[in-house]
């Protein structure tokens, strides 16, 4: 039996500008918080950052052909990308203005940016980056390939977010990101421009990649090392509000100069619990944090308020990143993630399910894709694409089987029925891996950051396989089964 | 061959307020800095604290005739406790004015606390408080042993530190504990309070216990839960400086109505290198992490200025507390700490020297122990005493090992004709392990948190057999031989 | 809760010549076939024993008293020893005429061993081997202890069965031990002599100390390295029906010169299976495995054949040798022993039920110590004696908490009601672990081989603390959770 | 940097027939040692085998051409195969006469088998099996492709060798295959048979695969598992002369109807020690294990005799199989095999080296290969080919590295001018592995043993971009670092 996908499927792979661009010189970008972030020295010395930098990178900035080159030779037909905010605009756009309406809550529901105020944009805006992105993108859509931009992914200008000033003097004494919501008009404005410059190389739009895991790790998960690490609750929830409003007005400002669909990309996982008595209480905390960000901008529905109609209706495709699942269970009397399962695993050893761990200490979970591909149509009537999937394997031992079987409950998905676009693998090459540096290795292609070379792993070969022919051929189909990875 | 130990050698152990005391109704202080920071839900769901809580310890406040009772059965003559100051002045102690002076550079060089001072705090003090302490310490010094009293185990009185507040807004705008100068003179009014009303009780006083961990782990090493969580250099800096000063004055508040020796007790460990190239560099390191403090109240030296007569001659005898070692290397060109050694091994594991790793991940090396008291020994000429020592160590699966091979490593140095005046375990019982809570069990004696019983563990008769004779009896000296424990 | 056993209860331990006599010069016997066995060139290449030797062993010979001091200053009230056949008759006893009565199927159903035949038995015996062992035995009678003694230990003198001719050249060239039926009326004539000459200082007597073991693991489980590794399901029945009536023949001729208990040792391990379906073919095997030949000498039922008289009615209480479990399964339809479970773990890691598995990769399993013990009691009206129990733990990280849950299903079965006369240790030193060596250290006490020192490990002290008071104590009682080494 | 092979090198795999052949109905042969042997309930109740029988194999007899076309899609140019020789001769040829010459020592040193013999040798012969044989081999010659035959693969007839017997009752009253100096005679017929009926298909020929594991693991290392079981180093010794005898005795007898080279495939690993005393000792190791019978047939030289010209210059071409080493060191004194180095590693866990070892415990050690084809070609004047070179790696987590890190060796050695004809993999699917049955699997490509459906392994890829353009490209090259897999 092999595997069959829909001839228009998109097999691709997607980069961000932080974690691909820089490794040459001429790259860097020293404008940005995470920049920032990483630099500083007393979050290496305490370890939220692992003192890697971003400067040693795969270096795509000015080897993307060559990029290009290998994921058409495996059989790649689309590339999800990114602008780099801080790259385009190193100083404040705050002094280009532009028509804000706020309703009587103070909520920001419409921004214009119009050709003039794009214009004063111009003048700001670093134009050589931008004709050099003009030129990484041509590269791959004179292929004839699909091109997917989103907008953001995770740093911002430092002119807007100085994470440093925030960690030490709070968020009312320092430019604070999100939490400010002038970021919310400045996205119009840099979406609006990126609209204007860029819609003819694209084919689809996304505001945003991942917004949960900003608001989720800068202000609550503080281990993880995110910017700006400032421990709040009420700043989660206040990053969060705007960047709901962000992306609503950011897809307003593309819609201006684009009829390209705009949809949004989120950081999903299968979240679970064994134990029947805690399935309510897990419900909830799945509805919190898989679906309350996109029921807002899906239906309008904010907690505590009526329909924001300003919200509403703002999103016309969902992009699903998955890596593995969370299991809660009761510890101690309190409803707790277990440890042995899903992101709470040892690090290149084995789960309480027997599965394998990746490097990074996550469980291979392809069920949870299957499923959460199902639960995600069933609430949204919008196309779905799987965005990011992937796994820290340096040495590829679990890749190929991870691989394959994501593949194949993405099949099921589309053989059931469901309006799954593509896959996008996270990524083709290794890249910086944010707090964890280079050392967490999830590409399909080893990089040697001493020179820069790419190498092919073994997983690279199978996933051409399947890429060139839009199917799991039978020969490959053993490798659907992940549980032949088990511990014995 | 037996090891015997001078007829006089203290065999004890140490606990702290925090960590024993809570547990049973009525005993818990809300009142502290440490108090607030493990209870406050962000810090529980970042996974900076374990959520555990220090109210359900082993309440020591109430059962402490039975520790006791324990202690002196398992062949103990000495103990090293604590007085918890926030539970002594729940309230601010700022208005009782006190002389102080400074120098040209707002040093604080000295601090007077005369008797009618002493009048006025009584009436701040929760007197009950202190009355049952001395019902504590007079418990155990009626059964003629040694008792060391120690001032400073690591809890601020919320009035002079609120570690939330420093988190969010800066310690600009909160008590600041360390970082506030003023904490120099409260503290000396406390220490002149506490000898005051307790000196017929104590065979030696200590002003702190590992001040350096304080401004290590509350200002650098992030991950470590330490309040107040905020990373900074200067302010490690500020503490420290504050921190010594401390010291100066609470050993001359003491002294003021006291004729015994006051000491510090300092975290060491061992640290080297394996690289001969390396050696300068961790030297400098060495002189820095493990002397600089001590050095300041030994000899007046502190960086950059000349000798400071006020700190000068103010140690007669040094606390070594002692668990493992640091080794440093090289790492892509920069000097490190590395992996698989020391502080930075696998939880339960195995290390890269073969030995085992105790359940906190810390390798067990107990010539670090011999190593360290020889170099303390040549560069201060003031009685040491081993004030902790001791494993995290769930099943007493190395506790026995741990325990016998440090204790010859003491042995052999006192033999050489180092003035080692005892060892002190930690700990006779589980407890609470800081940000850790109670998972880390560094117990002789295991306790039901759920019952509060006591039960021995094997290495409870090994401590017996050893400190009942005071010597390593021949039958028990294979136990030295920590390499028995290797991975084989 | 403390755990009282009755005032009569027996604590011990249990030791056997071959491997614990040796060490010291004048204490080797070259005339049996585990002594050439081990010392087999061919063999030691291999593989299937160690290599190492056991005139290198403990020296019980001539430091008996040094461990009977031990064993007594750990509470101990009981001992299990040995005598070494081929020690008390190196050359050969067949020419001693005694009268021998079989039936018509040739079964040996009487031999009698009167005076005058001892009287011949004692010119070909090494009488000084016997002095000595009085001289052994006596040592401890006289501390007003209980003694138990065992005729028969594994070694079989060389006259009567030489191993490595069997292998080479099969049963029919050559002494066959067991296999010839003669070694039936050979160890009545010893068993006789023995009773004769030491039943003054015996408390009990047993015949065979796990004769199933010698059957199985000689003729069947090849890979054990037990002599004469000759593999042969036929040779194994036959040997086990010459143990039978080799049992019986001596119960008799004991009997003849005592009036002692005569009882029987047996390898026991408790056998089960997880799946319903599988629980008749698994109650099968343990009729055979654990049953079969204690039903022959207790009510002489055997197979295939009518009840024989001259068999029933030999057994006057069992002892019970218990380590560990088999858990039995399906895999690929077959019945087989499943592995991760009981003896087949992983030595030094982890067993399937999360349970450590001993050096020799035996699980942790009290509970089947329990289980076995009311099994054997509602089938047999004997009293019954725990006569080996202990672990392969060198370092002995598990060994106190092994034998307090082992003692505390020991406690709840005669609490229940069950005839259970005492509970002996393996062991109380290190010994040779037959084909294993050395490598494999199940003693309270180490052994350094070198000096032949013994040296408590802390499990002693936990042994000592219950059989001085015949109670585990409260402050032990945590010790019988063993699921507190599970891994986490 | 790529790696270029030479234009005609060869790029293959090996298979046996015992391991392939049989899988569907008509396949079984049932008429040999290792059949009887795999089959015997003694042998599978003692652990000696695995109960796994190869009738339900990878069913190569009926699949050939399947298989060859996955080599060929694979790149591959060149197969090594076999005939079963009890598959051709199921009955006894001992009854057709030919001409022996025996010397003085009663050495065989000439058999003649004439025209005539093998016209009666055709009238016992299975020559529907012939003729089988031949539409196998010639599938893969008419694909214009390369052939090697080997003769013996380790199955002899069962008139010729009843293992079972000789473990029961000694090779003096049994059929003893090589202990029996008929079998140097009979191979001889054998052989002059099969050079007869297929020297016309073949391009080189091998008298037999690894006849040292054959003696060696048959009489000396027992738990191996490999027929006949019986321990005896001079019927080692007595087997390795036959074999020696008989390898020649076939090279004559291949010769009188074949010009193509005809050589030996040995069993080699590398051999060393980390101790520089023991370096001697350990030469003395090697020249005995892996060059004394290839001494023999080059040279004529053999263990204290003089030069045998009936033996010297036998031997055209040698067959290296490679897996990987074994590293001597001293223990208690005595020269020994360390654990955790070479074929002495835990099953799918990390050696010493920190280098993993395979599913079947065997260190990945691919510099061994380059440093024996050195030491093989600068002892002997004949071309050279890798014939085994392979890894139990049931999930292919490491075959990739393994192999193209043991080509890289291949490549070194030929580039500095070794004459290295090719390198054939073990194996192109997993097969049967001896008395280890199917769960030591060494594919490339998988099998699903119920449906005997094959599937690639990702490994599969990477042999094909090798094999195809004969380099190990530039893109692959990062695969030669074997120690990117070792433990971190």
């Amino acid at each position: 039996m092999s595997y069959k996908f829909p001839k228009d499927f998109l097999f691709g792979y997607s980069w961000s500008g932080f974690q691909f661009e820089m490794g040459l010189e001429g790259s860097e970008v020293p404008y940005s918080d995470w920049w920032v972030w990483v630099h500083d020295q007393e979050n290496i010395i305490a370890g939220l950052v692992s003192g890697d930098l971003p400067e040693n990178g795969p270096g795509y900035w000015h080897l993307y052909k060559q990029d290009h080159d290998i994921a058409e030779s495996l059989g790649m037909n689309a590339i999800r990308g990114c602008v780099e905010w801080a790259r385009i605009f190193p100083k404040p756009t705050f002094d280009v203005s532009v028509d804000v309406e706020r309703d009587e809550d103070d909520n920001i529901i419409r921004v214009d940016v119009p050709e003039p105020a794009i214009e004063k944009l111009e003048k700001i805006a670093d134009m050589e980056a931008v004709k050099h992105y003009r030129e990484i993108f041509a590269d791959w859509k004179e292929r004839g390939k699909t091109f997917i931009l989103n907008l953001y992914h995770w740093p911002l200008p430092l002119w807007l977010h100085d994470p440093i000033k925030v960690r030490k003097f709070g968020p009312d004494r320092a430019p604070s990101g999100w939490l400010d919501d002038r970021s919310v008009v400045e996205f119009a404005k840099f979406a609006a421009f990126i609209s204007y410059h860029f819609d003819d190389l694209v084919d689809m739009w996304s505001t945003m990649n991942e917004p949960n895991v900003v608001y989720q790790q800068g202000y609550i998960n503080f281990k993880s090392g995110f910017p700006p690490g400032y421990l709040s609750f009420e700043a989660s929830i206040k990053a969060a509000k705007n960047m709901i409003q962000a992306h609503a007005r950011a897809y307003d400002a593309i819609k201006a100069y684009s009829k390209k669909p705009v949809g949004l990309i989120y950081a999903f996982a299968w979240i679970e619990t064994f134990d029947e008595k805690l399935e309510e209480q897990v419900n909830n905390i799945k509805n919190q944090v898989l679906y309350a960000f996109i029921d807002a901008v899906y239906a309008g529905r904010t907690l505590g308020t009526e329909e924001r109609k300003d919200l509403k209706g703002r999103l016309d495709w969902i992009g699903v990143n998955y890596y593995s699942r969370h299991v809660f269970g009761e510890k101690d009397g309190k409803l707790t993630m277990l440890d042995g399962y899903g992101f709470n695993c040892p690090p290149g050893g084995y789960c309480r399910s027997g599965r394998p761990a990746s490097d990074f200490g996550w469980e291979i979970y392809p069920e949870g894709l299957g499923k959460l591909l199902r639960e995600i149509a069933s609430r949204y009537n919008v196309p779905l694409m799987v965005t990011e999937n992937g796994i820290a394997d340096e040495t590829d031992r679990y890749r190929s089987c991870y691989l394959v079987s994501h593949l194949y409950e993405v099949y099921k998905a589309v053989k059931d029925g469901l309006n799954v676009k593509g896959y996008l693998h996270w990524s083709l090459t290794d890249n910086y891996e944010w707090a964890q540096g280079f050392r967490k290795r999830f590409g399909l292609v080893y990089i040697d950051y001493n020179t820069k070379k790419r190498y092919l792993r073994p997983s690279a070969f199978i996933y051409k396989e399947i890429a060139k022919n839009k199917e799991i051929p039978e020969e490959l189909s053993h490798l659907t089964n992940i549980d032949a990875l088990a511990r014995k």
